[in-house]
């Protein structure tokens, strides 16, 4: 039974009543041309196909970095290892899909709004020469929230992939948001990912929600790279002791419970922090990253991946 | 245009084909008596009424716990608050509306799964007499995924409100998921809440993401009872110093931008993850909450709130 059908401003909202159902699930499309013209004869315009672009990009590998947990710094690694592999000479971009709290476009001191060419969104570019698509580029300002439901969530994430013209991408990485729901869901659903990388923080906490990231990544036959630690410990500038802020690692008890590797351990540096406010992460020098961006390198190139479609 | 109508174990799934049309919002609901009776007319049965305890339940003040970013200790802080009120004397109640990455119950060391009483769900108890109610106690194991799109995260929520037998509270504090889609809308939607304590860190990035939430706030119309800062500091163990792990504090200048008062500044505690991780937050110890806490009781008693409904 269908109740209160309401329509404002392109938003249609209405009431299903069911019974023993648990859960809704609608995928809103475009009508087709055929279908719109079954319906207004005379409207037959011609408009851009959605997805244009998608068939112009020729992307080599699709790497997801997730979480689970919000904070553990899962953008700040998305960010290190474009940068890292963009320094390997590799042509790199990052497709931000954390809809609701973007941070790579700052991370990188893009604000510019992305021009729009003849078969999708251009994608604004670091200087380091990575390609860039985040919401808040689209934003009238940084700050604006974006409240949206599942459904606009997964549809500008489904633009992101198949309306920005990446052209030639060795790799892309995408910035996944925190939580196993419709963000995560339709990028695994929607983008043919090779693999993901998972980010923990020490504390157990954590762990239990990247376990629960992990599980999401099995359900949904996405593999899973691996594991890296970050914000494990941080140097004292005075003394040089070595202090684990979020207690004892639990890196290698989950990366073992998980069964897969763990590719390092980042510790919590001052100046990362200050570096993404500035939005000078490409500046960022750390000897840390590097062989964990080189083991993710390898072992997304040498696994066959597991492509969704 | 309806297409590919499919249903599977409780879950309809369908694709709507529109034009000029942004999104689409379905509010799931059990159908009425009389609808079913329509429907099935010898299904008569008695059936406990969905919600049946919220008219049984007397909560004095709603208070959520929101930070837009994830990982700035926005559970602990909901936690801690929750302690702090309850060693007041207070009766006082978590709802954990973080169902894609529930932290509250490891925090608590509660494990066990809530019982079913005649008219709802009763909450579990800490050992200090909080009530909680959190997803994971009703998943096989806590480290399970709930992949779910938003209707069913939203259905969890108001379930949480609706059918779970809280009883006389003076406090009840919801512990938001990180972002500004479906957990948080249903929240401010369907929970008549006093007032939003914001949580950020000290970058400026959380900053950012943490005016998307306060606007959020502002857009739903629900009070904000004022900024915590979490994660500020770090004394060094060995030789006292004490370090901006995150980079210098950007608080005073998130609240002046925000116009709301900075509650106070939490250090990062190597001692609080790990009571956390050992589920003995009830037994942490720190004369910084405190105050905070004091804070945020007094302006939410002061305060008329804006109940929603």
């Amino acid at each position: 039974m269908v109740h209160d059908v309401q329509v404002d401003d392109g938003v249609v909202r209405f009431t299903l009543a069911l019974d023993g159902v648990r859960d809704v699930q609608v995928d809103l499309q475009e009508m087709t041309s055929e279908e719109k013209e079954r319906i207004w004869p005379k409207k037959g315009q011609q408009k851009r196909e959605p997805g244009a672009a998608e068939h112009l990009n020729n992307i080599g590998r699709v790497l997801a970095v997730m979480s689970g947990k919000g904070g553990v710094g899962k953008s700040s690694v998305a960010a290190m290892l474009a940068v890292a592999l963009r320094q390997q000479g590799k042509r790199v971009g990052v497709l931000d899909a954390d809809i609701t709290g973007p941070s790579i476009p700052k991370m990188f001191g893009l604000s510019e709004t992305p021009p729009m060419g003849p078969v999708g969104i251009l994608p604004a570019e670091t200087k380091s020469g990575i390609e860039v698509m985040s919401i808040n580029l689209l934003l009238p300002s940084e700050d604006e929230a974006v409240i949206w439901r599942g459904p606009l969530i997964g549809g500008a994430i489904r633009q992101f992939w198949g309306d920005v013209v990446w052209g030639d991408l060795d790799v892309l990485v995408v910035d996944l948001p925190p939580g196993t729901s419709d963000a995560s869901l339709t990028v695994m659903q929607s983008i043919p990912l090779n693999g993901v990388v998972l980010v923990t923080s020490p504390q157990d906490l954590a762990g239990m929600v990247v376990r629960k990231a992990a599980k999401m990544a099995w359900q949904m036959k996405v593999s899973i790279v691996g594991l890296v630690e970050n914000m494990s410990y941080t140097i004292c500038p005075k003394c040089g002791e070595r202090i684990e802020v979020f207690g004892p690692s639990q890196a290698v008890h989950t990366a073992n419970l998980l069964g897969v590797p763990l590719l390092g351990q980042i510790p919590l540096d001052p100046d990362l922090a200050r570096q993404c406010d500035a939005g000078e992460i490409e500046d960022y020098t750390t000897d840390v990253f590097e062989p964990i961006a080189q083991k993710i390198a390898d072992r997304a190139s040498v696994r066959p991946g597991t492509p969704i479609f």
